[in-house]
This record gives C-alpha cells, sequence and structure tokens, in this order.
C-alpha cells in the first residue's frame, strides 16, 4: 500500500493534505499549520549531560495561505508576511514528501536571515491525532514505550545517572555533579514515529526538536529550524509499516555467523586474565563466542572508576602478547573485541597525529576543541572534514580490524559541544545529533576498507537518522545494575522494542548493566535475571561495569557460572532461530525482538505492553525484572503457547489474557507457539536445562 | 524630584517615551516594544509548592506603531492587526502612570477574547537597562539581593524546604514530597523594582509574571495578562525613591509600645508550660515582651511535626485559665500572642460555621474547595466576598483582640488553587497573588473595628502588592535552622533588605530558624548568633521549630538564657533609637534595617552587599553568620566607626574598605558612627555586656 498521490483540499477557512485517502495534515485560519519565530537556546554540557532551557521569544501564526494555481504548493505567511513558507508535497517511492522551505519575507531580507541556519528560529506545526492513536519511536526511549501523553526532545547526550527526578539514585547523581537525567535522555533520539494507525512520519532535520504527544488530537513538533521535509508512509498492517520505514532508512546486515557460538565476556586486566577467565568460564560449560576487553590499549584510573586511555592501539604492557594470544583464541572459536569511541584522550599519538593534521574539531579561536570527559580532556576527530574521516576509519582498520580483533564497541559520540567550529562549516547545533550517525558511517567505512563485512562487528550506544544503516548492532548502554523501571533491566527491554520501532532491529544490553554508583551493587540476582532475558536476544555479552570490584560477575561463584553456561548453551542451541530471525530483520525490518502488537495487533491491550516481547515470531518471552519474584504476570496474545522448557500447554485461547505462572531462575517465562516450525529446535535447546 | 511631563520622540523606526529627561521606553520596528501572544500554563500545586510550567503557543512582535494627533497615545499592532495594544501615559502625582489597553482586533473580537482575562495571554516588554545598573525588589527575595543577572517569576508560594537545588536539603525535600523550592520561591513577590539609577518600576498587575533582570541592555517582563499599566517614580537619590515608592504603596504604622520591651518567647505547650518558661527566662535577666503561643487553639500531630489544630478560638484544654493568665501576664508587662491563618481546618466550627455561610472558596463543581495541608484539610474563606471578608475579620476581632490577646502571626494566604472559584468571579489564576494583601488587609480590618491600632500586632510571612499598607511587620517566614545562604540566616539577613527596597521597612526572623527535617538540628550556636541578628531589628522573637525536640531552645541550657538576657537587654536598651528608625520608616519610607547603599550611595561596592545591613542610620551591623567563625570581614563604608562594644575606633576613613574583626560569641561586629547623636544611647546599650 504505497502512497500513490497526494491532494489539497481547500476549503473556505483553511486546506488539507491528504495521502491518498490518509489525513497527512490541516490548516485553518484559526488554528494555523505553522507558526515561526525565534528562540534563544540556554545550552550547558558537563561530561555529555546537557542542560537545554529554550527561552521562546517570537511565534507567529501563518495563518494566510494560498494554493497555488498548479495544485503541488501551498504557500503560507503570517500577517503582513514577516514569515513566510512555501510547502511542496511530492511522492517519492511510494512515500510523501513534504519539502518545506522559507519564502522571500521582511525577515529573510534582514540580518535575521542568518539566524535561519543556525538553530534560533523556532518552527511549530501539528499533525492530526486520534485520542486512542499508540505512538513509538522517537529513537531509543529508555522510560517510555508509547511515547502518547508524554512530550520527547529530540537530542542526544548521555543517558543520565539515573532518569527519574523521584529516584535517589537520579538525586545523589545531580547532587554529585548534576549528572542525573530525565526521562526523554537518550544516546538514540530520532524525529521518527511510528503510529497504531499504521503510518510512519519523520522529520528530516537534526536539529534540536521536540516531539510533543500529549494533545488528543494532534501531534505537536517543535524544530529550530524549519526542517527540510517531512516523510510519510504508510502500509496496511505494522509489519508492513516497518518494512517501508526500514527500506529507507536502511537495514542493518547478518551478524558475522561467530556471533552465535555464545556468551561475549566482558574481561578487563590484560591476556593473562583473559587466559584465567575463559578457561574458568569453559570449564564451567559456557559457549564462549568471544571475549570483549576494553581496556586493550590501557587503563586510566578515575574517581568514577576505572576508565581507558583513549588512545586506540594495542597496549603490549597491559596486554602482554595479545597479538599471537588473539590468533591461538581464534583457532579455539573464541573471538577477541577491543573498544574504540570517536574522541582521541590529550597527550596520547593518536590525538597528537589529529592535531598536528588539522584533523580536530576547532573551538571559537580556531584552536582544538578539548573536551572534560572527568578527569581527562580528549579531542573529537572532525569527521565532516572528509581526510580526517578517512584517516580515523583507516585508524580503525589498521589497528583494531588488521591487528586481529573482530570487533569492538564502538562507544560515545554524544558530546559535541554546541559552540564547536565545524570544517564543512555546518553549526555546531545543527551537527550535534549527526554525530552518532557520522560517527557509525566512519565504523561502518573502516570494516568496507578492511574487507571484513561480515567477518567484524562493531557495537554502539549513540544513534541518529542513519544509524540504522552504519550500525549494524545497538547496545543499551549505561544502565544502572539495578531492577529500576528507567534504569535498570525493564529499561534495557524497553530500548530494544522502542528502538525495533525506530528501525533499528537488533540490539542487546550489559548482563547485568553497568554503572554502579552511589551505593549500587550489582547482585546475583539481578546478573543472573539479567543474562536470562540475554539469552533470548541476538546478543549475549557481559560487562563488569564501571567499578568491578563492587559488582557481582559472572564468575563470582560456581553457581553463577553454571547458570550462565545454562542461558549461554539455550542461546547457541537456538543459533538456527535467531539467524533466521535476524534474516527477516535484514530482508523486510522485521526486529529480532519485536512488541507484541507486530503479530497480534487485534489484542488491544498489546499496544502498551513493554515487559514482554516476541522473539522472533514464535517465542513469547516474559524476563523476570523484579528482586526476589518467583512468578509473574504474563501477557498471552491470543494463540496457543507451550511452555519452552516443559512444552505444557499454558494458553490455548484465540482470546488474550493474563496468567501467572512460576518463574524460578534459570527458567525465565518463555513459551513457543504451538504450531511453530521451530518446535524441534525449541524442545532441543530447552531439554537441556535439568 | 517628581515627575513633571512625559513626552513621546517619534524617530523614522519608532518612538521613544520620557519622563522628563528620563527614558522610559524605547519602541523600534527591528526590536519592538511589545510582544502579544497566547501560553498555556501547567501549573500543580502540592502543599503550597506549584511546578509551572509555562508553555507559549504564540508572541507576537507588535511592531507597527502610530502616534495620536494629540501626542498622548500610541497605538501599537502586529503585522494585520492580529494584536493591538493602546498605551496612554499619565502623570498622576508626579508619578509616571503608562495604561495600556487592548484595542480591538482580529483576536479581541473572536472567542479568544474571553482568555484575555483568564491568564491565558502572554505579554512580553522590555524597558532599557545600563549594564552597570543594580536592581532590587520583587518582594521578599531570600537568595538574591541585586537582582541583576537573573529572571523571578512572581508567583506567592511555600518558600520551599531548601531554595537550591545543589543542596542536599533541596533534594531530600524533593525526594519525599516534591518540596524543594528554587531559588525565587517566595512567600512574598511583588512585580516591582528599584534601580541603582534612582527610579523605581511597578506593574499593576497580579497575574504570574517573570521579571528577567539577564539581559545587558533591557529589563524584560513577561506577563500573563496585559497589565494594567506600568507605574514610574524617579528621585535624586535611593532614599528619596524609597520615599517616593512607599508614599505610593503605604507604609507601616509605628510599632505598639510593648514591642520594645524585650523578646518575644515562642513558647508551646499550655498554660502552665507558659508560665515556667517565662519564669526561668525572666529568672535568667532576659527581658520578655511577650509570649507566643501558637498553640493556643489546639494541635494536630502530623508526620511533619507537632502542628495546629486550625480553628481560631481558645482551647482551654489546652490552655486551662488562659484568659485569667493573659491579664495577670499583662500586669507583669508581658504581652500574650496567638496564632491563625486565612483557613479553617474541616470538622472544626469555624469551617462549619463559613461553610454554611456560604463564605468558602468553591471548586468548579460549586462545592466548598478542601485543600491538603498535609495530612488535613481545610477550607479556605473568600476573601473577595465582602460578607465572608467582613465576618473573618469580625472572628479575628471577637476571638483574638477581644479575648485579650496583643498579637497574632497571621500565617499562610499562598495556597489559593489557580482550579478555584471565586465569589467576586476574579479568576484564580489572578487572584493567586493577591490573596496574601486580601488576607493582610483582613487582619487590617480586624484591628480597625476592634479599635485596638497601636495596641496589637499581627505579623506575616506572605505578601503581595498592598501588603505595605496593610501589614505592619513582616517576617522572614520558615528558615532552615542551619547555616546556608539560600535557606538559614544569611537568607533572612537578605529577605528583610530586599523586602526593603520593595517599600516593607518592618521585618524579623524566627530565632534560630524554623524548619527542621531531613537531620537538621538546630545548634546552640546557630540560635546564639540569630539572637545576635535579631537584637539589631525591630523586634525579637524566638521559634521552637516545627519539631521542638530536635532543635536548641532559649533555655536549653543557662549559656544560653544568658546569652539571650545579654541580646534581649541590648535590645531593650536600644529602644529609643529603634522607635525613631521605626518612626522614620512610618514617616520616610526609610526601613529599620537598610542596605548600606541607603547612606553610602558614593561606595561601589555596596551596591551588592547582603550580609550586613545599617540599622537605622547610625549602627552598622555585620552579624556572624558562620558556623564556627570568632571573626569575620566587614565592609566599612566611608566613615568614621567605633565599635560599638568597646567605642574603639575601628575605621577612620572617608575611603571604603574591608576589615577582618574578632566576633566572639555574645559580641558580633557592630560599629557606631562617631558623630551620631545617639553616642550615649549606645554605649549604655553596650556597657551592659561583660
Amino acid at each position: 500500500m504505497p502512497i500513490n498521490t497526494f491532494s489539497f483540499i481547500q476549503r473556505s477557512d483553511g486546506f488539507s493534505l491528504f495521502a491518498d485517502e490518509r489525513l497527512v495534515l490541516s490548516h485553518f485560519e484559526s488554528a494555523p499549520f505553522l507558526y515561526m519565530g525565534k528562540g534563544e537556546a540556554h545550552i550547558e554540557m558537563r561530561h555529555g549531560n546537557f542542560e537545554i532551557e529554550d527561552e521562546i521569544r517570537e511565534l507567529c501564526p501563518l495563518a494566510q495561505w494560498e494554493i497555488e494555481q498548479s495544485g503541488k504548493v501551498v504557500r503560507l505567511w503570517s500577517e503582513g508576511g514577516r514569515w513566510a513558507v512555501a510547502i511542496r508535497p511530492e511522492i517519492v517511492d511510494g512515500r510523501l514528501v513534504v519539502h518545506f522551505s522559507h519564502e522571500k519575507t521582511a525577515v529573510s531580507e534582514t540580518a535575521e536571515r542568518d539566524s535561519f541556519s543556525k538553530g534560533n528560529i523556532r518552527v511549530r506545526f501539528s499533525l492530526p491525532a486520534r485520542p486512542a492513536e499508540h505512538v513509538y519511536g522517537c529513537g531509543e526511549q529508555f522510560s517510555y514505550f508509547d511515547l502518547r501523553g508524554r512530550k520527547f526532545p529530540i537530542w542526544t547526550s548521555e543517558q543520565g545517572v539515573g532518569r527519574n527526578k523521584s529516584t535517589r539514585v537520579t538525586l545523589e547523581a545531580d547532587l554529585a555533579d548534576h549528572a542525573g537525567g530525565d526521562y526523554w535522555w537518550t544516546f538514540f533520539p530520532q524525529p521518527t514515529f511510528v503510529s497504531s494507525d499504521c503510518y510512519w512520519a519523520h522529520m528530516d532535520s537534526s536539529a534540536y526538536s521536540v516531539f510533543d504527544f500529549r494533545r488528543e488530537t494532534s501531534h505537536e513538533i517543535l524544530c529550530w529550524e524549519l526542517p527540510h521535509a517531512l516523510v510519510f508512509g504508510q502500509a496496511e498492517s505494522m509489519p508492513a509499516v516497518l518494512e517501508d520505514l526500514t527500506a529507507y532508512f536502511g537495514r542493518q546486515p547478518l551478524l558475522p555467523e561467530w556471533v552465535y557460538k555464545g556468551v561475549i565476556l566482558g574481561i578487563q586486566g590484560g591476556t593473562e586474565v583473559c587466559q584465567r577467565k575463559l578457561d574458568k568460564a569453559r570449564a564451567a560449560g559456557v559457549p564462549v563466542a568471544g571475549i570483549w576487553a576494553q581496556d586493550w590499549e590501557g587503563i586510566n584510573i578515575t574517581s568514577f572508576g576505572q576508565r581507558l586511555r583513549w588512545n586506540w592501539v594495542w597496549n603490549p604492557e597491559r596486554y602482554p602478547s595479545l597479538d599471537t594470544a588473539i590468533k591461538a583464541w581464534q583457532k579455539e572459536g573464541v573471538r577477541f573485541l577491543v573498544y574504540a569511541n570517536c574522541y582521541v584522550g590529550k597527550g596520547w599519538s593518536l590525538c597528537e597525529e589529529a592535531s598536528s593534521k588539522g584533523y580536530l574539531v576547532k573551538n571559537a579561536h580556531g584552536e582544538d576543541y578539548y573536551v572534560d570527559f572527568g578527569e581527562f580532556d580528549a579531542g573529537i576527530v572532525d569527521l565532516t572534514n572528509p581526510d580526517a574521516f578517512n584517516w580515523y576509519a583507516q585508524v580503525l582498520a589498521r589497528s583494531i580490524i588488521e591487528f586481529g580483533a573482530s570487533g569492538w564497541m564502538a562507544d560515545f559520540g554524544e558530546y559535541l559541544p554546541t559552540d564547536a567550529v565545524l570544517f564543512d562549516g555546518t553549526p555546531a547545533l545543527l551537527a550535534h545529533n549527526l554525530w552518532p550517525a557520522l560517527w557509525a558511517r566512519c565504523n561502518y567505512e573502516a570494516v568496507r576498507s578492511a574487507k571484513a563485512e561480515g567477518e567484524v562487528l562493531y557495537f554502539m550506544r549513540a544513534g541518529f537518522t542513519g544509524s540504522q544503516r552504519w550500525c549494524p548492532m545497538m547496545w543499551a548502554g549505561d544502565q544502572n545494575v539495578d531492577w529500576s523501571n528507567d534504569d535498570g533491566l525493564p529499561s534495557a527491554v524497553r530500548a530494544a522494542l522502542g528502538l525495533a520501532m525506530s528501525g533499528h532491529g537488533l540490539h542487546h544490553s550489559d548482563i547485568g548493566g553497568y554503572t554502579t554508583l552511589f551505593g549500587m551493587r550489582r547482585t546475583k540476582e539481578l546478573f543472573m535475571r539479567w543474562a536470562e532475558q540475554a539469552a533470548f536476544s541476538p546478543l549475549m555479552r557481559t560487562h563488569e561495569g564501571n567499578r568491578p570490584a563492587e559488582n557481582w560477575q559472572f564468575d563470582s561463584d560456581e553457581e553463577t557460572l553454571a547458570h550462565l553456561a545454562r542461558m549461554g548453551r539455550v542461546h547457541v542451541l537456538l543459533a538456527d532461530y535467531l539467524k533466521a530471525c535476524v534474516a527477516e530483520n535484514a530482508a523486510r525490518g522485521m526486529p529480532v525482538m519485536r512488541p507484541l502488537f507486530l503479530h497480534y495487533p487485534e489484542d488491544d491491550q498489546v499496544w502498551t505492553i513493554d515487559n514482554e516481547y516476541l522473539l522472533g515470531a514464535d517465542l513469547l518471552v516474559a524476563p523476570v525484572m523484579d528482586e526476589g519474584a518467583r512468578e509473574r504476570t504474563v501477557h498471552f496474545p491470543g494463540d496457543v503457547w507451550l511452555d519452552f522448557w516443559t512444552g505444557e500447554s499454558m494458553w490455548e485461547s484465540r482470546l488474550a489474557g493474563d496468567l501467572v505462572v512460576k518463574a524460578p531462575i534459570g527458567k525465565p517465562p518463555v513459551f513457543m507457539r504451538a504450531d511453530s516450525s521451530w518446535k524441534g529446535l525449541f524442545y532441543s535447546a530447552s531439554n537441556l536445562v535439568p
């Protein structure tokens, strides 16, 4: 059901734009479609946390309107012509692209024109909504899945240590370092949403914007520039909407084969530590796909915890003989993964090279802009400079891929200061959100140039429009090592589902979470429950957290090792199924972890469920995310569902409903569709578990 | 230097308005004086704490302009005439009153007109400023004295438990009950400021507004209605500015004679407790002017601490024989003071009477509006109903004044919910700020009708435009029992100075502070330092705090009693001087506690000093407000200053300067002007102290 045509319908008091039969936007003189004006942004960045205050200085209704003779263009202007915009819809590949452009006005003819391109302008418009409509997307949202009833600023940043001002952790972080976040803080925002009314809408702009879904009959968007365009797609079903959306943004490729071979163990401390922990894991029966050692380049101790030496080359002092060890491990089927990000630590070789070549982002005085990352400074490789971009891609290709690593965490991307000066002249205020996608593409280019597609895997936390195409795997960033709704395990599951609706279908999280501050400690139970969830996701990877000594680790006791071994083997035995899911994502944009409504849209309840998901079409996964819980309520969409572990029939109704099920540690609530063609595989996987 | 005339000066691109020679406002087509539009207020009240989010929906420049033939009226309108305003200046009593009125426009002719009177409109305008200008006032501001560099919303509310988001107390309060405040939270805001450039400006509106002093060359005001007028006064000196301002708003009368006789002891617990503590205080040599017993009407235990039974009549169970005790104490020269506020506790007699008479504020359904005051509910006497107003004034006159009390704390006034429905039809959003002044006038009426002027004294925490005339004495509300800048002793001193610049010259605070939560405990040292400051203020009064058992009290040990006795006797011996200061305030609006610049304007440094003050013209008071400090830096304005305690010459220069002086407990840094005619009195007062 592509869009074939658009039409403006004229009324005496305004007009409406239709995409085929669907109302796209309406303008009434008494309720204008568009407002324009100016604003002043007060932005303060501190360690990737942004305080943003927007002061609206002017906002005028563009109430006057005229449809051009051709019927293809509408002009809107404010009384007297102070602000004027032309709207030019176009059908492109079955989608409606509504182009916006400034018209000549009193304002555009003055010095104020300059501010047009600098994020000083304010544009507000609204799209029609139904009260009962659900809305998803806006990138990776951790606190809310259905976005209705709230507004979401689109701005990439640290997620905040705590993202709920009602929690002690958030307030402690605010008190200590203004580091507490809020419900909308995310590494990966995107000005795109999907409606339960089977359409999607994308705003083509990288400016700071606010998507406001609080109104009953309109979705409202405020943007700090006139967006280039709004893009709309529609389809007959939600899966078809996702297929169309992912065709537009690009899809993730297949994962390397080795990813399915087991758990990627997050280990730090040097070659010997890796060997010892690997041996211990294998001895306990843990299938190990890889070792991920973020400290391969050396470490840097700060008050936050152990941090890294931001110079992306092998450090033979901390990792003696790593080059030969990598080869040996690979022979045993164990890959080695490293770490890099888009900044280069001041005082180290890469930073010096970048600086001497003029490849670093500059400040207003034309000097290299060094950003405070918390007790150390780093330069930002200017990815808008093609030479710098290529140089950095080569650095990654050479020092990581050619060195022998099979993958890396491609961290960060959210810290571009808004007063930076960029090579290509893009105002930093507009480049800020672009950065994660540029950084993704730089990694992509490293892989391409090393001809390592399908062999290596990088995974990222930051994202923006474009990351769907340039980043093959996301991870959920820095969850707290707790059970909290906004920051713990539940937020990682929710993030996967929301990001799926933004067109990125491959997602995983640090098993056990990461952030360990203000008295938080990862418990054994949390680690085990998180591992259970990860087993039913496309990738299992552990992380020691920022303060390893304060956290329960995979090898903290035998029971934990045994539990991880069981979960890892289930995961490995599901490999063929997971591969099929990943292939479906690559082919049609059907995410691996799926909201229930993608397959059971007739069930009214599923539209807001964010604490269980479908793994592919045939497994219903309801992770236990409450401390101490040994049962949980599961919502069964109308189908026949068998217990994954016992084969017992749990639900046999075409009607949906809730059931409290037993959920002992080691056997999380997972259910298979009775008529799945994968039942044989599922049985063999679950039979493993005693 | 009254204002004699105004004139509009026309330019090709706009106009300016002058008051005599002073530029009052300027309009340029490229930088319009006025913007108008609409906003949506999101307001949530919880125990008098307000969360207010203002969403600007429209804001259009009124760039078009025309000076009427007469030269007396200017019209401003937005392009196309959507918004239009007439500006009519007028000289009244040597002041410039600039009247604003809506002109007929497209908007005013539609249904939107209704919103004009409901606080939905947004009006922004700016007044010219100099970068070096200082600004004071906006009511009782606790965190900042010079308001330049910040914006101040004008909205009466609880001050918040903690008013600085960087302090632990504020965050604990936020976490526990969303009760943490911010720097601008105050019981007594006012849309009025005084400039160091020797003029004052007042906005005649009770709407929520924001006074923004962050810009270098303009002061900006956002108001939720078109204000009725702006009023400007000017004079040749800052004291003359205050004289003009207080002539406009009204001044406070003289204080009753008994106020100067000693300390008012805050005591709770019944007649016997009062007698016992009074005896103990007098035995220790404390001169006692009165007993203030806020629990005279009975108590109500909540989790916050001991609270009161909100029914303003004598409770003979808690205070047996109070009627006769009052008479006996008065014979001994000790007055008895009680407590009341503008709410009536649900379930008690006054509330029932008010409800049955239809005197309570209503909700949208026409029912009595009961407000949650923290584990109990109370109705709001509708002071916009003349019958209710008079009834309540009579209640106070009868049950307090005729009962024999010599005064009362007239508490609260900040809790009018914005969705309340009032007798006189004023939208609650516009009545909210008016309430403290209405409540003040009700107390005034009680005194007047009982013919008790000059005999009784009520003191209030809430205020607004009008409180200068209707309330004879303010107190600083609920400081934390600590030394913190925003919430402790320093904030009480600052509040006195800021309120002085808003035209209210009689101010005091609870000795030792009030709010005792989240582990706070009033220390002995804090109590003593606070008492030292209070001795050099117009009124000394103690308060046990909300959790008396957790606080150091005046009678907690002999040393404290002796210290209070000394400070009280100094205060009493200063009585004639204090009376002269109070008389100056009543006659000319010269506050008792004065910012240094009122007498030493040639000293550039004094314009931002808020931690020392002049008591009258002849005493320089530098309270010790740091825990553990036994010396402090004092700024001496250019004059000859003698140590108050020793008569020793401390400063003899016509130049100003700083000096670190000794400040042992019991001898706070106080200095007298060498050529004061009160030196004899000062010597006799200070000689007291061993």
